[in-house]
């Protein structure tokens, strides 16, 4: 293919680097794929359009009309998706890691569509719960609503997931009524730019609505205020020294992170080996091991299994694993590809040294992998690798190092209160998973570590069939977690608008009120 | 009266502090009142002690038997409150002012009792919602639950209102189950400290649910964790600092500041100078200049009027300045007392010159005041001070000085879209009130100006007899602003608890999800 070389679209206006420009290499056959750079831009110029064009203009529009135009945008890039899965085996990914990709941000874009038009009003202001009465007669009452803010929105994403990464953080801003400026990850920006450039295409983007950086983000940070946001994921030590910002600090800028996890999933005591679930458990870790070559935030780290089951999981994992297809991830009968770069790729082998201090590696091997259909040296392959940890609670690594590639530990508990102590032991993080089919062990596990995890998915016989899965974060579920993970929130419906507005408790008449908001009605 | 030594209450037991005791003078007649510190504790043990003890056993309770607990603690400071009046003068507060802080306190407490009985469940975990269908066949489903942090919440308060401050975080904060270490401000602690006792006396809070610091905090910041939380009111410095502490950044703990804020009032274009409006403006910025010597977090500072009515608004707000007699709090003709300490007397009288480079003072003199009852050397006491700035758009301390004390500036503007800019140019402030009889000001006001502020209070001649004015925070509407104002938010009801507690997203199969949570059981 060609090495393009991407556009920023800032004030309107598609525009390359004026220098600088950075290779992006295949992640499969190390070609040039594309040249990037956001050198000579006007940072300062792009937050005052989003401010003063973007921001108005999406204001004036009621939640109806912006969860139409959200839809709009979804079909545009339904309509032109496979020009995206042509790029995709470039990340590294298979059909179906794009699938959670491509198909999966333009589901969340309908979601948020969808919800917009059955569940928010067609106004420009929502409110937020029922009037209180605050006066004894009644002629004074309060009644939260809530706003959208009047800066702009800066989304920083992450190299995984470089189209959905994007659509999950513009569903709920764009229909908030906030314009965004987004970051893509630099290693997979020739995506992430294709995307977008297709919601531009289709006019239905106000004018200021979104513009897009391909590079260094320059001096737009010292352009934020009080009314702007930062959405950020990535790792824990850029989000430390983006927060740290003096200007984050001296305007309140509203910044989350969602950031590093070592996300555990428990088999339940109740489980036996030929139980459903533990059927369930073992392939629900190797799907998320392989899967995305495992490079999802969500995806299991920790295996916590009940101690006498504990060689049982490891030999079926283990099998299940040596029957996963390592290669070209444009052939069909690969099962997982390569990761997102050999940088990557390095540093993932570094953390499992550090963590196989602590555990025994069980199956494949950090330094060779047998891959199909394409030189194994110009990609950056990766072999599935099983550890085990006999002594969790003697081990620091196992629960603290995030090696973000086809890694995960198995490790033993004794007791349901052990297991619910080794899951909190990752210290927060996005979601833990729960195969049992004991009510009472899910919401022992919801009491005891709902306060270290954004999601919890307790998956069993009954619900395996439908289940959406350990790792799948859901437009209508919130996705984030405490700690660790970065204490961000987003997703979850109209939850997700939330870092988007301003809640504002309006006190006055109760027949003021109402005139004012009771009865909302289009402009 | 005895100048008493505090006691911090750590890890179960009273303990004043063992050295470097820290003189509190009376803001009225500057004898000692108080000697206070906390060397010598050891922090780590009170947040082992929090954790291991108070949230285990707070834990363990329902939001009802929290709910029946605050309602015993209210009821207790209720009965001996006249203790609290006792020392309040010594706040420089009067009667009034001390009813603001010790009744509004309990009040709040009684307030958090009732929505939790009233509007949360006889259990310990709280639906978030309604179930999210995430299956086309319904076997599996979505339900966030909130659950209870698992460490402690750090409660920095200010010195304004040693009572309230301290009561109206731990109202929220106990009913959502979580243990508290309060530290107040040591210019009033005496006040804050006889309050605690009081709730300690009850020997209705479990072990370790609450603890003391009457001082420095320590090194109590290093034990912070990603599930311990953060909620400070203060000055913008100090929190920055907090903010940036490296174990809140590695940990992503929860943080929350109520800073400064400049809240504007804004008279509406509707207004002449013989409506009702006109005089309810006037009245409302003389009671928020001298109510509490101004130094509430809420209190008016910029009174933004339609330029025709600017010398009847001064001409009017001056005569009920000149009205109001200074002095010692305790006698009962005396309408405002004196500042919390000469140091902060000192500080207003040079924010006061700093804003009055840009504008005319129009009533009082920073320099002398007229004192009845009192020797106004021993105290710290501070003339209402009413300033004018006729042109607020080439000006900038009024906008962005806080003068901590009974001042105000007037300034004119010329037309809704004018002022809705003029509220906005505080960069994000606490709340804002509008006098206006006209519904459509209101919408426009709340459309205009909602992201800049956390309440916005609409008061005209239907609402005022039972309005509770522009500066006081209720227990079930939110408190706190964006920008300048620190981005926090607090009270609110439920809402309030929200902080406390962590969002997930429990996923699982209808009968499993419903089983667990779906029929709410004391245990």
């Amino acid at each position: 293919m060609d090495a393009a070389t991407l556009e920023n679209y800032a004030v309107g206006r598609w525009t390359p680097g004026a220098s600088n420009l950075v290779d992006l290499p295949s992640a499969v056959t190390d070609e040039i794929v594309a040249r990037t750079s956001s050198a000579g831009l006007d940072f300062k110029a792009m937050a005052n359009h989003a401010r003063t064009v973007g921001g108005p203009a999406l204001r004036a529009m009621t939640f109806h009309d912006r969860a139409w135009m959200l839809k709009d945008l979804a079909i545009a890039l339904n309509e032109r998706k496979e020009e995206l899965y042509a790029l995709n085996p470039h990340t590294g990914a298979t059909r179906k890691d794009g699938w959670i990709d491509i198909d999966g941000g333009v589901g969340t874009l309908f979601s948020f569509s969808s919800k917009g038009r059955k569940e928010l009003p067609d106004d420009k202001v929502l409110m937020d719960g029922m009037a209180e009465q605050i006066s004894r007669h009644g002629t004074f009452m309060g009644q939260h609503v809530l706003t959208p803010l009047q800066g702009f929105a800066l989304h920083i994403n992450a190299f995984n997931f470089p189209v959905w990464g994007m659509l999950e953080k513009l569903g709920p801003t764009l229909l908030a009524g906030v314009p965004a400026i987004v970051k893509p990850a630099t290693a997979t920006a020739f995506l992430a730019e294709a995307a977008f450039r297709m919601l531009v295409d289709t006019g239905r983007l106000p004018e200021g609505a979104v513009q897009l950086i391909v590079g260094s983000t320059g001096d737009l940070f010292d352009q934020l205020t009080g009314q702007d946001v930062v959405s950020f994921t990535g790792s824990a030590s850029t989000a430390a020294k983006l927060r740290n910002h003096p200007r984050v600090m001296a305007e309140s800028t509203r910044f989350i992170a969602e950031q590093d996890s070592l996300n555990a999933s428990m088999l339940g005591p109740d489980a036996t080996a030929d139980s459903p679930e533990f059927d369930l458990f073992v392939k629900e870790i190797a799907r998320e091991m392989t899967s995305k070559a495992g490079q999802k935030c969500t995806a299991i780290r920790r295996g916590i299994v009940p101690g006498p089951l504990l060689d049982a999981v490891q030999d079926a994992l283990s099998a299940r694993l040596a029957k996963v297809t390592v290669g070209d991830p444009r052939l069909e009968e690969v099962r997982m590809g390569a990761l997102v770069s050999r940088s990557q790729r390095d540093d993932v082998r570094a953390k499992v040294l550090d963590i196989s201090r602590e555990a025994q590696i069980v199956f494949g091997d950090p330094d060779n992998v047998e891959v199909v259909g394409v030189d194994a040296q110009n990609g950056a392959f990766f072999s599935p690798i099983l550890m085990r940890c006999d002594a969790p609670w003697s081990a620091r690594a196992v629960h603290d190092v995030e090696a973000f590639g086809p890694v995960a530990t198995l490790m033993p508990y004794d007791g349901l209160d052990d297991a619910i102590k080794l899951c909190n032991r990752g210290q927060g993080s996005l979601v833990m998973s729960l195969f049992t089919h004991d009510p009472h062990a899910t919401r022992d596990v919801v009491l005891g570590s709902g306060a270290f995890h954004g999601r919890i998915a307790v998956i069993d016989r009954d619900s395996a069939k439908e289940s959406t899965g350990h790792g799948s974060p859901l437009p209508v579920l919130i996705h984030g977690g405490p700690g660790r993970a970065g204490g961000g929130e987003e997703l979850g419906g109209e939850r997700g608008l939330a870092f988007y507005q301003q809640r504002v408790a309006v006190q006055g008449f109760q027949g003021t009120v109402q005139a004012s908001f009771g009865a909302p009605a289009k402009e």
